[in-house]
């Protein structure tokens, strides 16, 4: 998708991919190779103006080992923080961005002293490498601490409240080399088995989206950000707390492609490549759906429900993101109408 | 633009075209020759599944000399329809869809004879080769009948009834090869030196809309058609009257991209390739506007209207299509005001 948008802009890509039918050969050349092959990584570098990436666990050190030849956006350091949770926390809460309570656990002892400081349910998670609910668990009952630690590798852990959200959203802002930040209306997201599985924007409710946009504000300019970013956060009441960032675009604003005059794909190209971005503006009531595990045989369930859908041409697998499809509502009934439509005929599909 | 739909759908293309800088460049290989050459023809025909084009004065001998080796929609018929204003009048007749009253004219005698049966003014157009008002023009008065036909080329004429329409839209459908056909509601069409400037959708008011789509109909069967097809119409009070129609995608059908759940360059690329059509839904009020001659400079007026830019990377020129801009409108009122907002900035600019 990043790549179709830079094509529209006129922009050549080449990509860098390990995996086997690489979804961007559509797009583009691909590198089949390691993400840490220092000679995949040095031809990127000779051969591109910027590198951007679309997967937050790219190893830092292949991104620092080109970053003197060749301009990199987003910057390291955001990647670094998206890949410890504890890095990411902490830099939350000097930007004065709420967050969850929580402890670093390194041992049960650990765990047992955070339940009893932040109390039960927590949500225990592996610092570093974790995504889409993998590498993490939920303590329950404090007695279950030293089964939570040994299932979760022992250390490098970290215990949060266990937040009783009304909602979840995301917050997606771009930031160009300028400093010109703009920010998409917010996005509800539903997940299923960690996974998300459908977002719906504007969620916006006046308050939330203030803050929700004060606080991507403080992100992208703490960071000297370049690209797009997205915030995960927990609606309470008319509270909000951060749940983690993505140095990346993300899976809840792919609606923007059909349901914006500007997708956060191309935002984020133009970002990285010193363009000034776009001030999002909405096409009536988008709404998108993951197809996870398997993708329909009939594609015309999509058609039926006038959904657009983009197959990313990856072959099946229990819980892999295969595609996506986008509704645009007249309304916000409409929107939801054809949304409970789409789910139910792909469950049954 | 087509290259891109078919990108999306997995699909790979290359291109003829003899053009420097060819716009389709971005989305895959170019066989820079003339539409003539048949080298370029064999090659096309060796590599290529299906043959299509977007541009009706492709030679229909090239056409020709490629259809034994290789699949080509629209067909070739079309195509010669196309490029002969009385054929396709006539076509337009046999199917019992109303056209201006018309006379061929291969002589000043026969020029002042159809003045004689119709009146004037008369539209007197050549009757191939031309397009956006080129190889045309008007006879106000039985006298000038001798400047007007020596103007045009003497002979291979047409004279047309001059047609006081309220309005001129457009109707764009498609047929798959199973015969399946979908139509797009019209779009309502504005000109500007003989040239498209501005397209609105939906041009709908009932009647006239059913009426066009039984042409379309009646057209795309007629013709045992594949692909996308354009007529444009004439809109008096309560009748249509058919002007012409093009065998490919349509300017006045761009607003399709990001303004229905499938474009027209989509649903081609789908009949093309044997695939079926789907039906389309529209996003809003979409609205179209052409960039003729100079691109702006500052594209920044384009996002001031929330208007996607379609730039084609052609150099300037006079009367050139460069590129176009959609919005999508909350409300009829709010289309146009985004329209007549964008028009004025072009115009400044």
């Amino acid at each position: 998708m990043l790549g179709f948008a830079a094509q529209s802009l006129g922009i050549q890509c080449m990509f860098l991919d390990p995996s086997q039918d690489p979804p961007a050969a559509v797009a583009g050349p691909v590198i089949s190779e390691a993400f840490d092959s220092l000679d995949a990584l040095a031809k990127l570098a000779r051969d591109c103006d910027v590198i951007t990436y679309e997967f937050e666990n790219v190893p830092v050190a292949s991104v620092m080992a080109v970053e003197a030849d060749c301009r990199i956006s987003p910057p390291p350091a955001a990647l670094e923080y998206a890949q410890d949770r504890l890095a990411e926390k902490q830099l939350f809460e000097s930007l004065q961005i709420p967050v969850p309570g929580f402890r670093v656990v390194d041992s049960t002892a650990d765990l047992r002293q955070a339940a009893e400081a932040l109390g039960v349910p927590l949500v225990v998670k592996t610092r570093r490498f974790g995504y889409d609910g993998k590498g993490q668990a939920i303590l329950r009952d404090t007695a279950d601490a030293d089964a939570v630690v040994s299932e979760l590798g022992g250390s490098g852990l970290i215990a949060e409240q266990f937040v009783r959200f009304d909602r979840e959203v995301s917050a997606i802002g771009v930031r160009a080399v300028s400093g010109q930040i703009v920010t998409y209306p917010l996005s509800q997201n539903q997940h299923r088995e960690g996974i998300l599985r459908v977002s719906r924007a504007p969620a916006e409710d006046g308050r939330i989206g203030a803050a929700a946009n004060d606080y991507l504000y403080r992100l992208l300019t703490k960071l000297n950000y370049v690209g797009v970013l997205a915030l995960e956060l927990f609606v309470c009441g008319d509270s909000l707390f951060a749940n983690e960032f993505a140095p990346r675009v993300h899976n809840s604003g792919h609606w923007t492609i059909e349901g914006a005059n500007v997708s956060q794909f191309e935002n984020h190209i133009r970002a990285v490549t010193g363009m000034p971005v776009v001030e999002p503006s909405l096409y009536g009531f988008p709404g998108m759906i993951n197809i996870i595990g398997t993708m329909p045989f009939d594609k015309e369930l999509f058609h039926k429900s006038a959904a657009v859908l983009h197959d990313y041409g990856k072959s099946p697998r229990p819980g892999r993101k295969l595609g996506h499809a986008t509704v645009i509502g007249n309304s916000i009934s409409d929107r939801d109408a054809r949304l409970t439509g789409l789910q139910m005929a792909l469950d049954e599909s």
